[in-house]
C-alpha cells in the first residue's frame, strides 16, 4: 500500500474535472481539499473535439487521476465537471463516467465559474477568460449573475485568440495589398502557414502570398484561426502592438461591464491567451488600474482548482481561504510530480 | 416584323452579359453600340447561387434579351460575360450559351473591369466596387494592372456589404451586452431578424435577444449577413455613422492604393453598396477630395454597359466617348421600356 493510498483511505472521494478545448484535467480529492491524484488528456469539449474524442479524453484523464490516487472508481461519491457550453450536457458526462465505473451524481458547470473559483474562495467577484473565445462573468453568492460577451467569433469574443489572430491576418493582407504599413507579422504568418513562393515584398510575390493566405484561411474552421494569436505577441512593431492594445481595451471593457462599477471586487483572469501571454495580461491590468480598479487580480492557469472548489461545496464543505490554498498547493504538487 | 427587328437586321449581333451575385443582365447589341434588347434574371454567379441556378439565370436573361431584340440566337457572333471569380469559367459559360443555341466565341472577364468600362470609354483609370465584397483595380491600356483588396469576408473586403453588416451586428451585440452605447441599430436588426421576445432594454430581454442573434447569425453563411448592410444607412445615430465612416475610409484607402498617386485619373464607382447607398458614395467622394483627388468620378449601377463596351472592343470596334454614351442611352431606353 503506497503513501497516497494510505493518506486518503476511508475518506469519501471527490472528483473534479476541467474539460477544456485544448486539454482535460481531472483531480481526485478528499473533503479536506487534499488532492490524491491528477490526470491530463486531450480536448474534453464535445463541441470542439467531437463527442467521441472528448469522451475518450475525459475517461483517460479520470482513469489516470484515479490510478495515481490508488483508490477505486467505485469510491467516488460526487463529481464536478467544468466545460464551456455546459448546458444540457449532464447526461452525456454521466455516461462517460459510468463507462469507467463511476456511478456518483455528476454536477456540470460552465468554464467561467470554474475559472473564477480557481482564483478565489470568495463568493462575489468578477471572472474573465480569454482563450479561443472571450467573456467575463459577475459572480454573486457563488453563482453567475451576469455574462458579458462570449458570443463567439462572429458576434463578439473581443480580445480572444480568434479576435487577435483575425486582426493579425487582416493586417498582413492589408500589408501585402499596400493598404497598410509593412508589418513583421507578414513574414511570420507566411512562414507559419508554409508559404514557399517568391519574396512577398515584390509585386509577383505579394500576389502569390495573398493567394496562399486565401487558400489557407478559408480552408480552416474560423475558430481554428486562433492558433495564430501568439504571433501578435512575438512581433515587436506598431501594427502588432496596436492589435494587442485594442484586444486589451476590449477585454477591459468587457470586465468593467461585468463589474458594474464595483471596482474593489476580486478579479480572476484565465484562459489560454491571458495565461500564456503575460504581455496581454499586463496590458489588461494597466487598463484596469487606469479605470480605477482596486480589487485583487488573480491569474489562474485553468479551471481545475475551481472545479475542485465547486465539488467541495457540492459535498457540503465550506471552502475558506485556507482550504482553497490547500487545493491549489496540492494541485501544484501533483502536477510537478 | 417589329421596329426593333427591322433596326438590327443584317448587322452582326453581339451579346453582353453581367452575371452578378444578385441579378443577371444581358443585352443584345449591334457593332455601332445600339442595344436591341435587354433581359434580367436572378443571380448568375455559380459560387453564390450554385452552378444550376446560376446557369438557368444566365440562360433566362439571354433568352429574354434575344426575344426582345427579335433576332435569333444563331446570329450572335461574339459574347462577353462579366462575373466575379471569372477565372476558369469560360467553358462553363460557353455550355450555358450553347444550350440555348449560341455557338459563338465567348469571352469571360471579371466584374471589376466591366464595372470600370460601364463608367468610361477611357483605357486608363481606377474602378472600385463595394457590393457583398469590396475591391479596387487600376486599369492600364484597357486591362487590369493591379487589384487591391477583394480577398473575401474573412481577410478583407473593407467597406463591403459584409463588412458593414458585420460591424453593425457586433455593435448591436455590444449594445445588448452593455459594453457599448445603445444604438438604433438594435431595434432595427431585431425586427429585421424576426425577434419577438421581451423588450431587449430589460436584462431578461437582452439575454433573450442575444440568444436570438446567436441562433440567427451562426445559421447563415457569413456573406449572407451582408443583407443587413442597409441598416447602417437607415439609422441616424453615432454608432451607425461611425460604421459608415470607417467603411468609407477603408474603401478610400483601397481606391488610393490602386490609384498609386495618380489622382487625376477617372474613377468609376460601382457595386450594390455604392449604387444603392448615396450616403456611402458621398462619404467616399468627400474622403477622396480631401486626399486631393481631381479626376472625374463616375457612379455606375452595374457592369452591363461595361460588358457591352468589352464585347464591342472584342469585335474590333474602337469605343469612343460617343459610342459609350450610345450604349448607356440604349440601355436606359430598354431598361425603362
Amino acid at each position: 500500500m503506497n503513501r497516497v493510498a494510505v493518506r486518503g483511505t476511508g475518506q469519501p472521494l471527490l472528483l473534479a474535472i476541467d474539460a477544456g478545448g485544448t486539454s482535460t484535467r481531472a483531480m481526485v480529492l478528499t473533503p479536506d481539499g487534499t488532492g490524491l491524484g491528477v490526470g491530463v488528456a486531450g480536448s474534453g469539449n464535445p463541441v470542439s473535439a467531437g463527442p467521441d474524442r472528448a469522451g475518450a479524453a475525459i475517461r483517460e484523464a479520470v482513469r489516470t487521476a484515479l490510478e495515481r490516487s490508488g483508490r477505486p472508481a467505485a469510491e467516488v461519491e460526487l463529481a464536478q465537471v467544468a466545460m464551456a457550453g455546459s448546458g444540457g450536457r449532464s447526461s452525456w458526462v454521466s455516461d462517460q463516467l459510468a463507462a469507467i465505473g463511476i456511478a456518483s451524481p455528476v454536477e456540470v458547470s460552465g468554464d467561467l465559474i470554474a475559472t473564477f473559483c480557481s482564483g478565489t474562495h470568495l463568493l462575489d467577484g468578477v471572472g474573465a477568460v480569454a482563450g479561443t473565445g472571450a467573456a467575463a462573468i459577475r459572480v454573486e453568492q457563488g453563482a453567475v449573475a451576469r455574462v458579458v460577451d462570449g458570443r463567439g467569433w462572429l458576434l463578439g469574443d473581443v480580445g480572444s485568440g480568434f479576435w487577435l489572430a483575425h486582426a493579425a491576418i487582416r493586417a498582413v493582407v492589408a500589408d501585402l495589398d499596400g493598404r497598410a504599413p509593412a508589418t513583421g507579422l507578414t513574414p511570420r504568418l507566411l512562414a507559419e502557414t508554409g508559404y514557399t513562393g517568391p519574396p512577398p515584398r515584390e509585386p509577383v510575390g505579394a500576389a502569390g502570398a495573398l493567394d496562399h493566405l486565401v487558400a489557407v484561411a478559408y480552408a480552416m474552421a474560423p475558430v481554428a484561426i486562433s492558433k495564430f494569436a501568439p504571433l501578435v505577441f512575438e512581433v515587436d512593431d506598431p501594427t502588432a502592438a496596436d492589435i494587442a492594445e485594442r484586444a486589451a481595451e476590449g477585454l477591459t471593457r468587457t470586465i468593467l461591464t461585468a463589474a458594474d462599477g464595483r471596482l474593489s471586487q476580486p478579479l480572476v483572469l484565465g484562459g489560454g491567451v491571458l495565461h500564456r501571454q503575460p504581455a496581454m495580461a499586463a496590458r489588461v491590468r494597466a487598463h484596469l488600474r487606469q479605470a480605477g480598479w482596486t480589487g485583487p487580480v488573480q491569474p489562474v492557469p485553468d479551471g481545475l482548482a475551481g472545479a475542485a472548489v465547486l465539488v467541495l461545496r457540492g459535498a457540503g464543505v465550506a471552502v475558506d481561504q485556507r482550504m482553497a490554498a490547500r487545493v491549489r498547493a496540492s494541485l501544484r504538487e501533483h502536477q510537478t510530480a
